[in-house]
């Protein structure tokens, strides 16, 4: 018995790095593909890498054409999803890849995305407290930011645990596939490779509210967080330095048995053993978070490290993940925590 | 009903590749993994992609530790795989990764390696004309070198098809995996990253006499090849560029016409459609060989270019395919023509 | 005595690159930068390497703009050039970085461009045999493309000392500045990096007849070229491998013979010692071209392999080269065979 | 009248990278050049990029060779500049590129380095207040590490200024090169191509008490600093993310108007213009620094980020710059500020 899949955005590196993992997910039949510029062209042309689907036409995002569909995956950007749902049917599982329904609080996301707010959705992140219970026969997702993921998993077990100060510092870095397909100059291959550069600097990154947020659930109080990406010259991957002060009492032993906590029933989070940090090549396709944590007594601060790969675990790894926790299904079908590396 | 496998040599490259992909092989059980200098270490240590072999712990390459396997995988440097396959019963099936039973010619072997020949085995290309009937049933096989994978696939139809002269001129660009994990200082990654090299240029790369031995069975007479490899700033991919003069009488229709003859029926070899060309980012991980073929009138010579994965169709998944093969298996279980895209 | 100098195309790679050498070149001083849809903004946003012009504003690309300069250097979008150049005097020394000025055969030109020929300049390459004496004083420069200039001299000579065949294989690797600045999606960074592909495969690409007249100069007879670009994952560089079937009677000692009496005095041109291989990382920013050859017996072919710098002495470096000849300056003033490496 | 100058350790990148930037500097003449291992090799198979020395045989590092020359630079591995400085005469200008002379706290030396305390010499880092009375006649230089560089430059100016609170948050990305020549697999092009990894994460890494020493001096106080540094997929350049907490009464204003106040004069430090970013491909073989600073009003911090090439201003441009001052020439002589980019 075959769950029957729309993907809106197919021609996109969601929507791409979604059907790849759609193609091995045993339970799914993949259905109506579409785009919006690209509407009309063969799936083969637009992403060679999905063999069997070369030959599939995307057809245009319209409701009928999502229609008839147990699953739609919208994989559109910021501000198109909510129109598009209001257009499907209470019994049909919308997956939001976008950032629409992301946000609980409507000003944060007025301020950061200068549009209506569409409303509030199950968030999924399954790894937080509460966060497979919010899943379980939901009819609506809203998949998590990539670098709220990384984030999130890095530091909630801090908070949850009541070991860090409610400030966090982040720099992270990303693979420029988390700046999507648009062709920018900014994002030629000349530009990108050989260097790294920071940008959303100074709390404009639109992923800031959604990781106060997380962040601020789990600690029970406000969480102020400074948060700076930076992109690197390299495909896919999320690298994310996370520190926080440590709260007076804090030991190495403690924070490390408050990770091995955290994770230890984890089917996709890996706490590595101590003296092994994450690199992102280890989870390169992988739906794979590794963690590493460590205590500085000398600047008195925990500081949390992991590694995803932006477009599976941060982006259409999430969102299947959390799919099949909607559906009642094994979480882990058709997802591995085996990158492809070197 | 599981096949129980053992791999010699698990903390390379091929070794790695292999255990990425017997990890999803529904139909094998993983036994045994030994390395040589790094026995007694984790796999976790030696190939953090690897999760849910992390706490697995290399043992030594021995006779003894390879026993009690219905299939052993040799990923040994070139001329150690004939002392250890010796040891091991005729009920066994042994897969070279190595160069050690891929030459018929034992002069040829002796000149490029310098070493006694150990003799032949079953070539593990399956596209080759009596390819997979060479295969069926063997408890030997020779997997073929990533450059002959992807030389001999773009080549050999115009060759049995009787298209082109008799004298094949071979640019392929690869990149580092191909050299292997051992450290040495023109493999750094600030010596290769933004930097394209040639190497074993004039016929000397040990990989030229196999793609001799491949065009001229196709041919039915003797190929002469002039071979330059490349190495290429990523860590994965081999595109090889092939050419040769056309026979008098060849068209662009009859050179696609044979093309699409040879690999009609192929599972993991896609010719493109007309006007689009391989990219090594396409096939990523996979097992596809992507390929494209022109008849350049003015130069009157056609060129046929393909793309494979050097590690996986060029190795560790070619070698799986084998296996299947072998064991009369579907050949295609537990691999894929999906690429990790971008 | 300073040498007033204008740039019309600053914004792009090869204007930009221009531009700094010219700030090392301590005979000229440097005027009117024009743009096209730039013009208006800062330099600094442009082009932020370039610091000391940071505060220079782009203006329009027009006759009036470029008046009153010594020498112009139009780094325009092909068949751009001629028009801007018609409007300047014959007293003014016009360096044509595109292609329109390259051809001397009008119906090679219309084949592979497809507007009215423009007329043949001084080809700006000055180790061909007659290349300085053909630049000396001259008033119209039409520099060479990148790929030709390193094909070419890894070629001529063995033509001129009648060691090859007339039929050329050539297989180059460009780095993606090669490709402009103009922002299309197969040239993100996601898309290139770790990605080898071809295009213009089959003799299409337009730098084909600029490669066949300089090889059949040399020749003195009509040369084929089967000519394949590759797209390398890397910022700059071009490596030509190139080929050709050696003439009865060639030895290896004879052809490097050849070299190394066809590049004795020249500054840029560094044949390598025996045994050691050009790589594109040494040549990086630099003027230089490192070369080597050799004579692979088996196959009967010679194989010169050449690394060049695309933007350098594949665009901007070879245009002030070529300037410096025609004003009478040393030829190596503000040019450097020393690349950045690693 | 030129100055002799012999290079100790000429066959690693930051003798290289001297040896490169030496060839452009009018006032010196290259002497002695000195490798360990590679005595008796000539420099051309060492380093293919210095084509003007490419026939330059390296000699062993001894006193006798090093004598007779006006200026010393020693690109040695850390704990081995002292010895063969204290052979050289009062005389010499000794310019230590290691790490021997960097501390004036021995017990951080012999906690950081394990070894005995070699003793403080004047600092490079002209920029530092008072950094350039402090290199005037010198004949002792230690060159500073390429983190705390980068670091410093980018913090300094608001501790100078009274502007944060003494805890600083570091996190760093450097390319590979920093990590030196030495064949380590970790560093292998296919290990760290496609991939971000943290190392001597937790105030391990050796350049955090140099950091310490740098800002507690311009603050006045003992500034606490929580130092990561990370690997990236490139060969040179460094990105320094920095952020400390902003003191009572700081404006966007007060932070903009310390930083233009700091570097005003600077012959080097490019302070970006509001808006804009720095990237370590701007900076890209070049001594410049570009710098941008925010103040994130939401989390309370100051963000300073600094782009540089790690083996020029970082090592060898930093060197050449404190040699110039020391000897009385213009700083600037054989520098630029001007990257190679793309």
């Amino acid at each position: 018995m075959s769950v029957r899949v729309a993907v809106a955005g197919a021609s996109g590196y969601a929507g791409g790095e979604l059907l790849r993992l759609l193609l091995a997910h045993p339970g799914v039949e993949i259905g109506a593909l579409t785009g919006n510029s690209n509407a009309g062209q063969r799936l083969g042309s637009l992403q060679p890498h999905l063999v069997p689907l070369a030959e599939r036409v995307l057809e245009a995002t319209t409701a009928d054409v999502l229609a008839g569909h147990d699953v739609v995956f919208l994989a559109l950007p910021h501000g198109q999803s909510a129109a598009v749902a209001e257009q499907l049917g209470p019994e049909v599982l919308v997956v939001d890849m976008g950032a629409d329904h992301r946000l609980a609080d409507a000003a944060d996301w007025e301020r950061f995305y200068g549009s209506p707010h569409a409303g509030t959705w199950p968030y999924g992140l399954p790894e937080l407290p509460g966060g497979r219970a919010a899943l379980e026969g939901s009819k609506r997702i809203a998949v998590p930011g990539c670098y709220p993921t990384a984030v999130s998993l890095a530091l909630v077990p801090a908070y949850t645990a009541g070991l860090a100060e409610a400030e966090a510092v982040i720099v992270a870095a990303s693979g420029t596939s988390g700046a999507g397909k648009a062709a920018k100059p900014h994002l030629l291959g000349s530009e990108v490779m050989g260097s790294m550069s920071p940008y959303g600097v100074g709390g404009t990154h639109r992923h800031t509210p959604e990781m106060i947020q997380n962040l601020s659930a789990a600690a029970g109080e406000r969480v102020s967080v400074s948060f700076t990406p930076t992109l690197a010259p390299m495909p896919r991957g999320i690298l994310a330095t996370c520190s926080a002060k440590a709260r007076p009492g804090v030991t190495a032993e403690s924070v490390r048995a408050a990770y091995q906590k955290a994770f230890a029933d984890e089917p996709f989070v890996r706490l590595l053993p101590e003296g092994q940090w994450p690199a992102t090549a280890s989870v390169y396709g992988s739906n794979a978070v590794q963690i590493q944590v460590a205590y500085d007594e000398a600047a008195g601060r925990i500081i949390a490290i992991s590694a995803i790969d932006n477009l599976t675990k941060g982006t259409a790894g999430g969102a299947l993940q959390s799919m099949n926790i909607a559906l009642g299904l094994d979480e882990s079908t058709g997802l591995t925590t085996i990158g492809v590396a070197p």
